[in-house]
């Protein structure tokens, strides 16, 4: 197994075999991810989401182009990639697509890049996503950008990981109702309009200005996670045409400057911390589950069931039963 | 609050109160909830997913309307509709606009409507939806239509709450791909191709076949709940126009023969013991979380916590510290 030195030096092989662990069973390297933990913490996490078709795949490939670009040979700055597909195992296509898309990144050592599909549960996707943005971070990757696809609420959890959110539309897709449903609206800090050179961008603008402005109209009265400390930044649209790297240079500029926003403000760590308390009630929740599964008798477990199923109890009257334990 | 005679006669006010009682914390009322279970267990639910703009909702209410014109006036069916809409607490105007599509139900005392928005978490939305089902199915209601918008994890988690599964598209609307993403291919029991008057129709169909096909294929490698014990069902396609009831009565008898297949191939027992297992995990989970959260001591988890944050300790370890408890 690769040891914590390896991950610290940034030896790539076993960066890859750690990342693979955690997408198996992270509880197999969790005294490994410990050690990687107290190394992490230095990296901006960058999510960027959006429906399929919007062109996030190559809108990413540009974005971490132009910041190795930004940054001098004697000071790269390291990128990490993670594309996250919150879907059925047949997306095995799509994440080879993404891998063919982004392939003129491929081969610079200052990029790792990462697809990671759903294997368990929900809440467990973006428990492993964060336990890997941990370790590129402790591997010395100070941006790490976030890819989902969709509008679901996995994605909104998985956008949730990072510290700054870029929503990404396109002309015409009529994501705008998507992603007011699913809550992405509220959560994205930076929108972008892709494939601006398209028919019906400016269509596209003014229903996701009308749609933003919504959105925070509603903030008062929803359980909005961010806004009520978030006064002064106004989440700017930017018009990109990924393919060509029209607006690549305003959308880096802009994350800069979110990030500069963040850490000024104070937000960097008011946030930081609230997104650890949620990462970290996910991973409880999940504990306590499995060592009550654990620990229970399983034939008295399978009595207890068998009489909820022929309604001989309620469920309601089996968990008082299970609480004993 | 309501008694249990009043649900089991069917007074539609006292309904409707548990229901909102159910939306508001189930916890409040699972005493109640337990005698209803009781009585429960005698109603088909049919789950109708797809994405926004298929038609669903036009789709359910001919549905509706058919099912309660086949039975006579001296043995009427009731028919419940919950309308579940797994998304952000701005779809208040779509549950308004499913509402009014509905109208022309609203003055059958045979069919009761209920819209559901989320509130709390996701696996929440799923249990309060089963509940109310239970409730519906106690008060004598025999067909219950389980109608959710989009093609997500949550989407996915509520129909499968169904004994029949139905999944809408229409032509020109690409969401074959979000579809099979989501895993909705492999649960759909009935595909329907609605607004089958529109341009694009034969290619809808031939993509959908194809995908239905690649996910048939594929159950074999995948966690699939239901294949493995379903050789015989072959899942049709039915086109629709919902408008003009087009499909409806094609439709109709579909619904009616997965039922009887269900019932005579002895699978209707066994999806409902494995949907009811599937259901209390996700009561018992969430039963575990909050009786820590409330039993731990407050200032302790605090602590903790604001170790993990400023990465004294790593979460594993802060999992380990509470694993006593």
């Amino acid at each position: 197994m690769s040891s914590l030195n390896d991950i610290l030096s940034g030896n790539r092989y076993s960066i890859s075999r750690l990342l693979t662990a955690i997408e198996n069973d992270v509880s197999n390297v969790t005294d490994l991810l410990s050690e990687v933990y107290f190394h992490a913490g230095n990296a901006h996490l960058v999510g960027i989401t959006g429906a399929s078709g919007t062109g996030k795949s190559s809108l990413v490939n540009q974005l971490a182009k132009a910041f190795r670009q930004l940054h001098s040979e004697a000071s790269p700055l390291k990128i990490g990639i993670i594309a996250v597909d919150p879907s059925s195992p047949f997306t095995g296509g799509a994440i080879l697509g993404d891998r063919i898309r982004m392939k003129d990144l491929v081969g610079d050592p200052g990029i790792f890049i990462r697809s990671v599909a759903t294997r368990g549960v929900l809440g467990g996707l973006a428990a492993s996503t964060s336990a890997m943005a941990q370790v590129l971070d402790a591997a010395g990757y100070r941006l790490i950008l976030i890819e989902t696809v969709g509008a679901g609420q996995s994605e909104v959890e998985i956008a949730n990981l990072a510290h700054t959110i870029i929503v990404v539309e396109s002309p015409g897709m009529g994501d705008d109702i998507q992603a007011i449903k699913s809550g992405i609206m509220e959560i994205g800090d930076i929108f972008v309009i892709n494939k601006a050179d398209l028919q019906g961008v400016e269509e596209a603008e003014r229903v996701l200005r009308a749609n933003l402005q919504f959105a925070h109209l509603s903030d008062q009265t929803i359980n909005s996670s961010k806004s009520d400390l978030n006064p002064t930044w106004i989440p700017p649209i930017i018009r990109t045409i990924a393919i060509n790297g029209y607006g690549i240079e305003m959308l880096v500029r802009n994350i800069i400057e979110h990030k500069e926003f963040l850490i000024n403000s104070d937000l960097w760590k008011i946030y930081e911390a609230r997104r650890m308390r949620r990462e970290f009630h996910v991973m409880l929740r999940d504990h306590l589950y499995h060592r009550w599964l654990s620990n229970y008798p399983k034939e008295k477990h399978d009595q207890v069931l068998a009489d909820v199923i022929s309604r001989k109890i309620s469920p309601w009257q089996a968990l008082k039963l299970f609480n004993e334990w």
